[in-house]
């Protein structure tokens, strides 16, 4: 693996999945692949789990950790091509990608979209830009469209549950719903996990699902074969795993179209479902997006899905580090 | 050892004092313990001192150290229960501290009193959650109402000066002092220096006054049973220790009562004493609260305190390692 | 090596050269030395470059390393002594550099000029007052009026370049030139890599010209007797390096004089030197001061000089850790 921006950039899914479920077994095995590496982990945006996850993936692989703050730590960077520098951005990415990759084996970069325009958010221009001119492998810790680190994670916890549960079905059905919140917030976290379990269902492990209200739909090259059913109580029906999220509107992009409590995921929709589990990337708003009883049941994978992110974080780390 | 909030989880006083005057004489005689280990700090607050300390202490024992600061690495954290969470903490503490127990094998919090609720400051919410949530050890790095670590490292700078100085009384005359500021601080400093003098009190090994002005009285759970003189001069009398630390009012709560500027450590104040040692915990405004004079002269262990807190951590630090 | 400050810390320039030479040709050769050994890096202002490559070249050499920003992981310092602390700033920097220097075994300061106070900037008080009081080796990491680690770079980027083309004359000529800018910038680097370069020079290694628009004269001890050309085309006549970068005005103390975008480097330039390398630290703006065309080509050295401020600081450190 050279970098690490999409599914795309996964060979074997199944083996990078499992890669991550034998590091959770066995953390400090490959200790050795990264003495005297350094991760450099550049973030344009706030971070909780992937900043401590990765961090600590890349210290059990024997990895050095180096982590910036753009704009905080640093000035902010200068993502277009061709312009006369005379904004508040004082260096380009140019310059900046290709002196990070002098010092560090391997970047991992956050940047958020910025839901202005939608076209330069799905152009991905950040990671691409860094891909472009690091030099080195760059990690996505989550971009404009996409988190893949995440959905790994998704799919390591995924795969634990079938393993740990003889009587669920071969191909469990896992459901991606929207949820409702006030603000606007990013489609990556959906993009991303619609990607995989897509993969997933093309290999014929799960069934995938998506329920949103009307207006909500992803972006065709994300939704791909999944069923999108806006009937919430219709596709949560025999569901196996619920997957909770709120993304903003693609069509109408950037926009809060509705924030219908109704779609708040509650006991209620558990039991509409095949006992099934509830997921969500984190951070959550409690009682907004859903509710307690959820979250503090034996229902909630939530804290499982984040411990995953160090496996997934470090399955990833050691294929790159395999290639160096 | 399992949490370190409070003098509470201390079995054994003597021993941690000890063992901290140990680690400083031998700082890297315990590296293996913590191989493999990690801590994560995470701070609500500014710091200097428990910053770079505790994660010196922690790489002396051979850990590895993730920092974050929360609001600014990461978002906001919600600490109320059942609350409908449509505020600007977009994350709640039962997932914030559940993850990151999952990534570290120690947590250290920093978290100020707010000076607004006392009720809810004295309630010590932040530490408590984390500790009931994280499912890791949780270090106290400056919770709303105490500052364990700092409390140790002034136990240790004492015990260090009695051992070189044969001359001092068995049990040393040891007197907090209130000093005049003009912001409102927390009693954080000042009631675990109280906790940590009376225990030292009680077990015959230093005598401990307290004075202020008058409205300025500790909690009755802090002052215990130290003797509280409110003339300065008469408290100075005879001391060997001189502890300043500015707190607002506990029973006006968070009130700035008076700055009166003759409350401040002078060279006369030293002069009434038993050729005392002043103490504080840093950072300290000078010639507000205390002279140049008196900070320059050989009275002042205030380096010696901050240069202890190295010791300090590492003596909690150790105790916890030794039983995950 | 006790500090690392200014040129005038250096005993042997040629051996300091050849030692970043060695450590780029095997970077992990000298790990034992930093073996328990720690670094604070305590920046003031923003950093890419210096914060990532000090950080790489410690780790490198087997240290670890705490980061600090001032005023954002900590409060503010005062710098002033004898003052009463009724400001922002909480703590005085007596207490602060002997604190840091208690828990690290060297410190690495980075406080840019104000320019306000021409006078109180070329003190380099916070350089000096951490240096008074911090008890162990000071680093510079860009201070008021030098950047030394840059300028040692810069060296080392010259020497390779000599060293790897033999059509290149015995003595280079490496010119200086002021860049036009919109915001005022500190005169360090500008100062710094003529106090080098002057060096360079009398010991026969380079000749060394400065040009600039009328009023932007750096300060006659860092001009020294290098050769001052206010026609920038008669300067880049036969130039094989010419160094680019925006300062603003000593005289008219922090003033931006001029944009005069004809200072600006472009091909045009090049084409009048002797296939002249295009040199300057970083960040740069982009067709501001350089056009594209230059970065983008052959001539730029820019990525050079910044990925060999990993071997400056390695070998400036593994100087001062043979001392510790």
């Amino acid at each position: 693996m050279t970098n690490f921006l999409s599914l795309a950039d996964v060979a074997d899914l199944d083996a990078l999945i499992r890669s991550g479920i034998d590091a959770k077994a066995n953390p400090f095995a490959d200790q050795h692949l990264g003495k005297n590496k350094t991760i450099g982990l550049i973030f344009f945006n706030s971070s909780l789990r992937t900043r401590i996850s990765t961090q600590k993936a890349a210290q059990n692989l024997g990895m050095n950790v180096i982590t910036m703050n753009v704009g905080q730590d640093s000035w902010g960077l200068e993502m277009e091509d061709g312009v006369i520098m005379n904004s508040d951005k004082a260096e380009h990415v140019r310059e900046a990608a290709a002196v990070i990759g002098r010092y560090c084996n391997i970047i991992g970069i956050r940047a958020f979209a910025e839901l202005k325009d939608r076209a330069k958010d799905y152009q991905e221009q950040v990671m691409h830009q860094f891909a472009r001119y690091a030099g080195v492998p760059i990690v996505n810790l989550e971009s404009a469209t996409r988190h893949p680190l995440q959905s790994l994670a998704d799919c390591i916890t995924i795969e634990e549950v079938k393993q740990s549960n003889p009587s669920l079905p071969a191909k469990p059905k896992v459901v991606l719903t929207w949820l409702p919140h006030f603000k606007p917030l990013p489609q990556a976290v959906a993009n991303s996990f619609s990607e995989w379990m897509n993969a997933r269902a093309k290999a014929g492990d799960v069934e995938f699902v998506v329920t949103h209200p009307e207006g909500y739909e992803l972006a065709p090259e994300f939704v791909g074969n999944a069923r999108v059913i806006y009937n919430q109580d219709e596709a949560f029906e025999g569901a196996d795993f619920i997957y909770g999220k709120n993304w903003s509107s693609y069509t109408h992009y950037g926009q809060v179209l509705t924030q219908d409590p109704s779609w708040a995921v509650t006991m209620n929709d558990i039991r509409l479902s095949n006992h099934g589990k509830f997921m969500h990337c984190l951070p959550v708003r409690r009682n907004l997006k859903v509710s307690d009883e959820v979250l503090d049941s034996p229902h909630s994978l939530v804290i499982e899905q984040a411990a995953n992110r160090e496996w997934s974080a470090q399955a990833v780390l050691k294929e790159i580090l395999l290639t160096l």
